[in-house]
């Protein structure tokens, strides 16, 4: 029941996003058909879900978040792209299929990656077509550009690529990057849904602390599933933290601690979400979902 | 006397862009080195220099247009850390230096540049934390983005990074490559400074008139310098597009109507700069400058 719904909602979310893909193209089609095929290549969609049914916690009832919405998978893409790329991970396949660099050559690649960061910034901006002097879409957008950058995403990353090569990270270090690398735009989704529905100080910093801990239990489930899944389910090579030498989360805490860590985070992220005025079933049973999913 | 006074204001823009370089670094001090190198390695700052005089030609007096100027040059830089990519030109210097994935190798060089690309945008959008609710920097956001995504300088560097290898291209996308690679970041600087000062309908159009013909001329000089000039004077290595087998304005004009084009151009610009109400005779002088320069 709860996965039909899933499976409507993540379509309207997918329609609204290839909504926003890029139009009218002139000679330069070689990089917008790599910037489509990378955005359609499918995926959770987890994070404009999370802006979309955040916003809806919060009694948002327009389109404000719409661009948002279709901007943040735009980025999430891009950061794919590249650490696809040979002088990052050098991954070959994802989600089942040829990686973009693999399908559109290195070049092309680097370029698609730009193209959907820029064009990630240009769609989230077209909200004030709509709404100009809009201030909640202002700070929604300086949330999610500090949260894509080096005080983000990109600085997780950083510090992924620098410990990759020698497989030794500090605990403290592997928070950094749990925090940064994927955590900062999940918390950023959510944190974005709530500033455009209008939420006050109070129901932000609850917001933000439910969204930590889904970000940092979805990471770890990843570890557990990079270590327990099979490469059918998973869509990508299973194990790749193992060859890669890759320290993870499971390395440290091992994996019954980690499976239990993921409980007690979705547990505590359900009840600070209970905690609230504002209820959204939905969210509270993706919340929910994200502990038993396989892929 | 213009040469003096150019390089007093080069230098005080570049304290302006220096101001907004990223501080309280983490982990990630590596990708914010590998940022600040290449913005400091140097350049004309041609780009914030143009936002800045034009805001001035039209009144401008505030601060409005810093956070620009700096968005403008990081946003410039990354597009050079990319370009220098061995999966792109593959150069190993720039401005006399090594390029950054020389120095910082090249997993931190794509992250350098998405670094630097995504702070660019914090960076203009930190212009809401003083001027809450500005329209005028809400347009110049628009325009900033589009000009530096697919439908401006990574569209232009698609359609050059594609006709590289065979030095196969027709008149028409040498055309599309020059008004966009280059040329719309420099129309960009010269409308966004227009924007941010209220120029009008009339004036935006008559100074991207000025730009267009700015930007080509900039490029078709560029093109002159790779055949006339020593590696000393241009800090980079010359004839490097034919080298590359590489087809440019001079390729196809011969060098004479080249030379040509470029003082014609910059004469029309100015005296389309002269048939404005507003004046800045250092605008005035730094276009007229574009034609002599030889590096």
């Amino acid at each position: 029941m709860f996965k039909d719904e899933l499976k409507v909602k993540t379509e309207e979310v997918e329609k609204i996003i290839y909504s926003y893909l890029p139009k009218d193209i002139d000679f330069q089609q070689t990089v917008v058909d790599a910037m489509i095929y990378s955005v359609e290549a499918g995926g959770k969609r987890l994070r404009p879900l999370l802006i979309q049914e955040t916003y809806r916690l919060f009694g948002g009832k327009k389109d404000i978040c719409k661009p948002f919405m279709a901007a943040m998978e735009f980025i999430h893409t891009y950061s794919l792209i590249h650490d696809d790329l040979p002088a990052m991970d050098n991954d070959d396949m994802r989600r089942g299929k040829p990686t973009t660099h693999i399908k559109f050559g290195e070049a092309m690649a680097v370029l698609a990656g730009d193209g959907l960061l820029n064009y990630g910034f240009e769609t989230a901006l077209s909200v004030f077509e709509k709404y100009p002097g809009n201030e909640c879409a202002e700070k929604a957008l300086i949330y999610l550009a500090r949260s894509s950058g080096i005080f983000g995403m990109v600085g997780g990353q950083t510090v992924d690529v620098e410990t990759d090569s020698t497989g030794v990270i500090t605990k403290d270090k592997l928070d950094f990057v749990y925090d940064l690398k994927t955590g900062a735009l999940l918390l950023a989704s959510m944190h974005i849904g709530a500033l455009l529905a209008g939420a006050g100080e109070k129901e932000l910093f609850c917001i933000d602390e439910i969204a930590k801990k889904v970000g940092l239990a979805f990471q770890i489930q990843d570890d557990i599933l990079d270590v327990t899944s099979t490469t059918e389910e998973l869509g990508k090579p299973v194990g790749s933290d193992d060859k890669n030498n890759k320290a993870t989360y499971v390395t440290f805490e091992g994996i019954d601690k980690a499976k239990e860590d993921v409980r007690r985070l979705s547990t505590e992220a359900v009840e600070l979400l209970d905690s609230l005025e504002f209820k959204n079933e939905f969210l509270r049973n993706l919340i929910v979902y994200l502990i038993d999913r396989n892929n």
